[in-house]
């Protein structure tokens, strides 16, 4: 079994904001996050599937058609957009690093093929900060 | 001389948006960049100095000293702001990396001691797209 | 379950030096590592902690409350410091970055909240050289 | 258990092309890469192994020693080559970067030595693409 | 004055070769550069033009058509391609990499709209070797 | 006329200490960076030249023997070694990076071959603290 990665990136803005909490408790919890006319990101994201080289190309999967896949259900729906506001599969979660990386498996896995399998999605926020999901069978 | 840099960074929200302009004119001209709910960057900043080093110290200049004085004109304005909304120093102002850049130089000059000169403002928007500004006299 | 790290950074001198060989048996085994008046690097460091988003914040646990764990009993303890001279939880200790790595999770274990758990300490001595170490368990 | 891992790098050419199949079907599944002329990267090379620190040097493995490994066995082989004409331990093999992992993997394993087990081949075609082979028990 | 940067990329195959020379003077010369069956490099290639920002959208040049104009008359000429056999505006020349940014300059030069200069093109061969090429009236 | 960069490393241990100095005034200008019993970096070094490409070559300088006159002349006296008392070229110097980039020029200087000139020392203590040095006469 060999793992294939594949990396892309968006730019969006965002802003950590319950809206079951007042003004000062989401400063008080999210700090400069909490800045109610947002602020953004350069996102990095790497997508990770695994599986068995076919004989006939030595592919895990057509690293290509991953970055369309990529691009067709998630970044496409991300970049240069408000995280909070624009994304339909976002609306009602809590706009963390790692609720998006969990939303972006969930976008992704409806689409992998059969023949190989979705590993796991690592998130850049900054070049400093990253999440990584698995999936929930691990 | 020599020429000390020292970099730091800032994640901010903006939209590239003339308000003179129709939504429409500006969607023609600034493409996804225009998205009204805007989006956002990790923009790195490079600042540049130039002078002689001093014997007692071996310093053109403090790079700790130089990195305050970037955190309390420049970094403490941007970071976690809307730079079309939350900066008083850039109001009014296209907000292209460009009108930044040369924001951020004019806010630096008077601070700037007088044993060494400001020589550069490098600014990255994403990893690939930067402006550099050497300032009006070149 | 989603995984959340977080980077920090020391620059240290050190030594590869066993105080039981001879001069000449250290330089045998560690080469220009041994040198007697030190060298030094700018190590990387990344933590990982692990567990699942409160739903209140999305979050696993607080990235700067992480950052601020691993300054207060790391990184203040590291940076600008002799690893073989100035560091209490390393007397005694060979000096390597793969002891380096346990000694810091052992610092950082006890004070990791009970909703997550620490998954991994990564090392960088040089780009091109990290050690991983994810506990006595695995 | 502590993991170490070494970057070592190579340049080479290389093509995508299966021998059995037309030109046009090359072109159709592989595009670009196919050329017949050829092309080629910067591949980067992470190796890692695991153990336990040794209690006189507090190594894993002497990193310098893996670095000479890695020069002996796989960037030898590979660097300023073509690795579809010039490597005796490609041929035959379709010239993915999946199966170039597991060629570099077999060609390491019997070189590692027995108080260490070889844990990870990286590898990167560019710094957006990359596999990981992990060995056939895993 | 501002200057922009954009960046791109391709990967190429080459060799170093004199055709003038003997296969010895050759390998003399360029060592494994002169590998008869060629090797490969990912280049890294920044374009920098300078000039004024335009007052009704803060830009120098929109940076999606300078990535535009690089892709158009570079990179599709040069991506996974043989740099030595398949780039008609290389023919002829020695393939190094100084060579390489000087064409680049003339590909572009004819392209560049009034209002800004070229300023600038920097080719990374690998990340530790890159060139620099002004025009010529520097 | 075209400008080549090759980029080495060397790893140190210095300390900044004005032997003129008390202990408290060395803390009071240089904070951490005094510590007694020194710390240390992974140095970045960047040296430019500047030259007309050989139509024999297309090279400005054989870049191979760029790195051979950098190792020979700076990073071989610097890798491994402690700045501040085993290297001939910097006694009594303040061991700044600005001094530093100054000696490395001075030792390159006179081994750079009749038909390049020497542009530019780069030298980076850190990711994000680097100086250049153009020599005397700019």
């Amino acid at each position: 079994m060999v793992y294939l990665t594949r990396q892309e990136h968006f730019n969006a803005a965002h802003k950590l904001f319950n809206p079951a909490w007042t003004k000062e408790e989401n400063e008080a919890v999210f700090g400069v996050c909490a800045n109610e006319n947002w602020h953004g990101h350069n996102y990095n994201l790497y997508v990770t599937v695994k599986g068995f080289p076919h004989p006939d190309t030595g592919f895990v999967y057509d690293v290509k058609k991953l970055s369309v896949l990529m691009k067709e259900h998630v970044i496409d729906y991300l970049d240069h957009r408000n995280l909070n506001l624009d994304v339909p599969f976002l609306t009602g979660t809590m706009c963390s690093t790692e609720n998006l990386a969990i939303a972006i498996w969930n976008q992704l896995l409806p689409h992998i093929p059969e023949n190989v399998q979705l590993h796991c999605v690592k998130l850049y926020e900054t070049p400093r900060i990253y999440v990584e999901y698995f999936g929930k069978q691990e």
